[in-house]
């Protein structure tokens, strides 16, 4: 249980097949499920920790995003991580950097569209862990459906010698994706914030009775969400997020809307199975997570 | 002296400490002194060959670049090279690549701005190889000045772990600085060609005498420049290559022309010495180079 600052020092712990699980803190029970598989799996677990100003697309959503590393070592450490990489800025961007890692066509659509930069910053920030670290196999959260692929297709375009390990959905017991953003939402913006999952899941009903029309799978969702901001609800492909009219390949189905001040996304993923499509919807808590539960959480 | 397919292959038997030459091929004695000082400073020396599509600009360029594996591989492993991965494309772009690697400032000028996407292709295809091979040192030649300027830039930026190594350009023996391109010179273009480098040189003999006013400098060098199509005479800063007024920092004077139908490039270093600019001329060849020998040219 070692806290570093440097990409060498981490480098250097870093013994037999290494697991990353690249976090921006505020950790939460889905991170929490990466480090704890990447425990068992590996031989070291590196969680790296830092809110990468370049995937910002809004300054305020930088300056208010929660941080709290006391508690996020104590977290991660108790989950089973065996590294904590904790970079200053000034390691991370010891000079203005002028390189960006670009990724076509997966950034066209849904968050790529609607938040300029934001994928370069992510493509980049996540380049520079798998280059500085040289892991083995990372992990990524599915409720960044957009993200996995991004990350995926820059890895292998880049010949990282790395495995892209994606990891099912973390939600509350009444369905509500876990986010680290989760903690903006008053108690009514939090009853709003449900129906994301709801519309998801009447999605997924369909699709568990064969449905597999575009239109229709997104129009049952939609129907879910009317006290929020609906940005978009989207069926697109695993592999490049391209939008799909209809289910004929591996999906997902995702949907961005905004309760008051905090823009949310969330989805579900389609894959392949041995006799048709199986929905992925994600693990569920069975009581309060830990982001409601102040810095005394790292015991729960 | 194993020849390699595939990044995981080439990766499991760099050893130790591991220098990587990377190279489009058709090698000339500027290649062989890095393989040899790679092979001298390093457990394991990997010599990459391939023909970056990339970073060609101009089709025709990429249709007659000299290719010839059985000779690169010879001179490779006679010169020091333990590995000398030879991907074919299948490899390096197994899918359609979507992930391009861009750098900013330091490709605004020069080769930048007169070859579009070139250094887009230079730095992603380098990336890759740092990415997948992972070596410890890398190195380059001073003879692409900006191409050096633009790798450290990139590998600075996305903490690859590894250290770039700028090597002196080789000269030919009346001056002509090696080029696979050279070889589609005719012998009345190859005097032509001279003139770069005797303008290099005179402006090398007036950086000598303390002179430090950019226009004189590169005025210098253009007087030289009667009986080529030149493209730009610029004196440039080693880390950002940007146009400097005048010599006050570690520097390049570096000069692009057309003979015929062959496009060359070639530049003095200008380093920082104990007493005063320290011009980088190159190294000489004492004899002709093996770019004209034929097949045979390993044997010598």
């Amino acid at each position: 249980m070692i806290v570093t600052t440097t990409f060498a020092e981490t480098r250097r712990l870093g013994s037999g097949v290494v697991g990353l699980v690249p976090t921006m803190g505020y950790l939460h029970e889905g991170h929490l499920s990466h480090i704890a598989k990447s425990s068992q799996a590996n031989d070291t677990t590196v969680v790296s920790l830092f809110v990468n100003p370049l995937q910002f697309d809004d300054p305020a959503d930088l300056d208010r995003y929660p941080r709290n590393v006391e508690r996020d070592r104590d977290l991660a450490f108790s989950a089973g991580a065996d590294v904590l990489f904790a970079p200053e800025v000034s390691e991370m961007y010891p000079e203005e950097p002028l390189t960006t890692v670009v990724v076509r066509n997966v950034t066209d659509h849904m968050e790529g569209a609607r938040r300029p930069g934001h994928f370069e910053g992510v493509a980049t920030v996540v380049a520079k862990l798998f280059a500085g670290l040289q892991p083995d196999v990372a992990y990524f959260g599915r409720k960044d459906a957009q993200q996995v692929a991004v990350v995926t297709t820059m890895a292998r375009d880049l010949s990282f010698a790395v495995r892209i390990e994606p990891g099912s959905t973390v939600r509350e017991a009444d369905g509500l994706a876990l986010s680290s953003r989760n903690v903006f939402l008053s108690e009514s913006e939090r009853r709003r914030a449900l129906s994301l999952s709801q519309g998801l899941f009447a999605s997924a009903d369909l699709i568990d009775r064969g449905v597999t029309k575009g239109a229709t799978i997104e129009r049952a969702c939609l129907d879910h969400l009317v006290h929020v901001d609906v940005d978009y609800v989207q069926l697109a492909d695993q592999g490049q997020a391209r939008p799909l009219e209809s289910l004929d390949r591996p999906a997902f189905l995702a949907v961005a809307a905004t309760v008051g001040s905090t823009r949310l996304i969330d989805n579900i993923a389609i894959d392949a199975g041995d006799s048709g499509w199986v929905v992925d919807r994600g693990d569920r808590l069975s009581k309060a997570s830990m982001l409601y539960g102040g810095s005394d959480a790292a015991g729960r």
